[in-house]
């Protein structure tokens, strides 16, 4: 398995892969796993796309733990080994109160010294994975910076639900993990305030694609980017999840579901039962959502499903409205109106709405996000030139790299 | 568009006025903008009925906007000008952790120092749009208070969710703001620990008055009893939307959304198409929810209809709880019953219903904080006076001013 | 009520009684109160089956109040009165910031060293009901152990939505208490990274059962194990909530609710309206889901069952699992696939449908959680043994015990 993920490439390499060391491989075989680490990263860590951060043991509540750790980063980046000069980092499991993410450090300082790699050249990410690691999130930013330690090199903070449930001694009906929106929070928090990457746990339900891109798009709503992946498969839906679609689309809020609304020929067509729309002539409709039937006419028909109705904006029309805000403040205007429109048909019914949306500043800001993720991609990942100009064009592509 | 707003008054003024200078200003203009402030401010700020708070530039990674900040506020806050006199406090945009909250301070300080103003009679608001300064609304009690800074200075936590979205690096498909409940109620307990006062950010979609409703209604549910308006419109329902309503109503909670009832003749009547109700003849009931149809008997129906129903409780049932349940305290009784009845109409058919609550102490307490805001409202907004009269009555008005 | 409760024995036992002299004793009956609790805890407490942990008034604002708190410590605690060889601690309400819960701290550990008890004998549980509070959530694991104080006394943290709603100045149209996910999460996670229990607040509606039990399993999602029960009925619901069923069950996910199905001889039978199927012949069946019709083969429906199917494992499941996981362990292997089958019937016709489950040690460790706590309650509750055989069936028992 490490030697096949050595050689993915382009949108199914991950942009950090984390040759396991903990809980993928059986405690037996910990030390013959840092062997096979060494010798598959030597072989073909020059080649590979993405960062390499190796995940070893850690306990907070484990001194023999945490020794077996120290001395197996001592023998992974060990130069003779040949691994160290493609290993960007270590990944550190199962950390506990903020001085357990010190001691850490302090042996990822004592391998560099030893090694005569450079202090501070070694990142390290942690896995939140308890109560205690969850409030250090909050203690970081204070604690980063003191000269006894070298915590300015951490790199992601990783959430890790099955042992945080564990830890929290949390139970549901069926087993599930719960969804913990509040650690996620803290942990996109922790990242935004000390310059880190956030980073959600496993998504264990392999072929549940549809469940892991909702996972996905809730995380992002919470500045959490990443997410770990467990396939092939996962990796190239983890790629592409936060970059904006190719093409626009509409989409209606019923009954607190959003469903998706089908391009045909440019309409966007709803074809579920929630929603009835009839023409009853001289400009009247007759509008059913859910149990509720209305009577309107054109306007506020349109007004209804103006509500209803929420625009998903592709690349191009982010790349447009930047390009386009850009040009106003450059003439000295500070803010613009952009407008979405688009056909909808219900029930063969066809109603044209269109919204306005005010760009200042700050929305414009706040709509770079996605640009510059892509942007910081494209640099990176090489390897993935030719997978994004062929889900984009390479029109658009050379755009979006100039923009903001 | 300064002096339109400074002339506003009762219902359609708020109860804090942002004189902007950062963001509603182009930066090339913010030297002019704050000769406008101090202008319109020192003709009209004597007469505006609430507190007038200038919103300056700040930001916690820019050293030059800061000592823009300081220059600008000293001179606003020049006697000379005239305006300062008018002026409560200052709004400190875009902070970052509690040091970075110091220094605005600490300016704030030297100003009062200069103009020998007394220490402490400029009010400091902040405007919470980073995860740093997030976390620096739980540190906040710590340092309030320490000699070396005059936080007592404190007054609005304000939430900035255009910004903090950007700064979290968080995205949507649509581009719409996340609703960041973990920030609005860190806000809010950063409020309640410190005896400042929460304000949620403003609220983008100015037609949208049902949405702006829907949101104040969320804010209060978490303690955030404020809300930035953007228009005199907005104003308006911020200033109403935390008090009480003049008549009390019943609602049903169906599929996991509320509906409010109808009143016609003191019944509240359902015109919905997800609940049917018909009468079976002999004390028997069908009774349709969502997609289940049952039959029950007269006392199963009034149960059933009782955990669907709430009721909305007018200023008047508020006042009149209060006052039961005080003189009953006085009796020495320490908890009543309060009942509210209803008679609901579903498909025509009509079920009265009656809830009991029990009241003790703490129950009083928790229903007093509408109220105390109102009387809050009333002792400090004389020219609301008379739109509050309007609303209520003076009868109902007189008696919630004494009551608590 | 404090002699009756007393007497409570088995399921109907909690495991912690509190016996109240704060809001449940008017303040002028208080020093009566603290009698009574002294006669009824000398008297019956030798024979209660639980912890008895008395509340005593406190208040983080009012030093009389607090004083009056360490004379009724002392009171109660004196050996010569009889009660205290009984008592486990004190539960201490209202308390703020964590320097507040030093001083309380400091009174019992003036009151052990007055009457001669060990230092440290008497638990300290405090009432979270403010936001200082919860924000010395927090920080209580950086000041417990330090030497000035006895924190490590500390044993739970309890919720008090009612005063804490109060604090906040939170308000809602019904005047219903806001569900406040976040107190619940921080008090649970301040539980995890202390070593403490977590415990949820008085669920007010008594006769709301399905209320009480929807709180308690959305409450041990976040890792809050118990609740405040207010009568002998709301102990044994509180009892039995998070011990597994004896029976598994299958349930279907419409529309965002959860519907349990019932079982017909091994079969589970769904008969709601919001789900239709019929078998159109020939592999052919035709599936409705909320409005949504489709028609599908006989594998496209299993896969669309399972979908909206969730198993919810029976104590005997559970047991089962973890004894084949901890044989395959024992066997060398470290993950072994679980599979859960059953046949639903919906609208007559039946559809058997299976899931798999990979089990490795971090999933058999988080399924342990409600076994560790059944092996917890049958060690220290000899008194619920017969309720517990009763309930599951001796052989069960037998094997949960030795399980882990």
């Amino acid at each position: 398995m490490l030697r096949s993920a050595a050689q993915l490439r382009g949108i199914e390499a991950p942009d950090v892969w984390v040759p396991d060391n903990e809980d993928a491989t059986a405690p037996s075989m910990r030390d013959e796993g840092v062997r096979n680490i060494i010798s598959i990263v030597s072989e073909h860590g020059k080649d590979f796309p993405g960062e390499i951060h190796p995940r070893v043991v850690w306990h907070r509540d484990s001194p023999s733990t945490r020794y077996q750790s120290f001395q197996r980063m001592l023998e992974i980046a060990d130069p003779e080994n040949g691994a160290v000069e493609h290993i960007d980092g270590f990944v550190i499991p199962e950390v506990g109160a903020i001085d357990d993410w010190k001691k850490a450090d302090e042996f990822i300082t004592i391998v560099e010294n030893e090694h005569g790699l450079k202090e501070g050249s070694l990142t390290m990410s942690v896995i939140v994975e308890s109560g205690e690691a969850e409030l250090a999130l909050g203690e970081l930013r204070d604690e980063m910076g003191k000269p006894a330690n070298d915590l300015e090199r951490m790199f992601l903070l990783v959430d890790g639900e099955v042992d945080y449930t564990k830890d929290m001694r949390a139970m549901t009906p069926t087993g599930e993990l719960p969804s913990w929106p509040e650690l996620r929070h803290n942990t996109s928090r922790g990242a935004s305030a000390n310059g880190l990457i956030a980073i959600d746990g496993p998504y264990d339900d392999i072929r549940d694609v549809e469940g892991y891109h909702e996972r996905m798009t809730d995380n992002q709503a919470k500045g959490m980017l990443g997410i770990w992946s467990l396939t092939p498969g996962q990796v190239e839906e983890a790629n592409k999840s936060p970059l904006p679609p190719k093409s626009g689309s509409w989409r209606l809020d019923v009954n607190d579901r959003n469903v998706e609304l089908e391009e045909e020929d440019g309409r966007y067509v709803y074809d579920g039962k929630d929603i009835g729309l009839e023409e009853l002539g001289d400009d009247r409709y007759g509008l059913r959502v859910g149990g509720d039937e209305r009577e309107l006419d054109g306007d506020e028909l349109e007004e209804e499903l103006l509500n209803l109705a929420d625009y998903i904006p592709s690349m191009t029309d982010i790349v447009d409205s930047m390009e386009e805000f850009e040009a106003a403040k450059e003439a000295g205007r500070g803010a613009i109106a952009m407008e979405q429109s688009g056909t909808l048909v219900v029930d063969g019914v066809e109603v044209t709405i269109g919204k306005d949306r005010m760009w200042d500043e700050a929305t414009y800001q706040a709509a770079q996000t996605p640009i510059t993720l892509f942007q910081d991609v494209y640099e990176n990942r090489p390897d993935q030139h030719e997978d994004l100009e062929e889900m984009y064009g390479e029109d658009i592509v050379e755009r979006a790299m100039v923009v903001g």
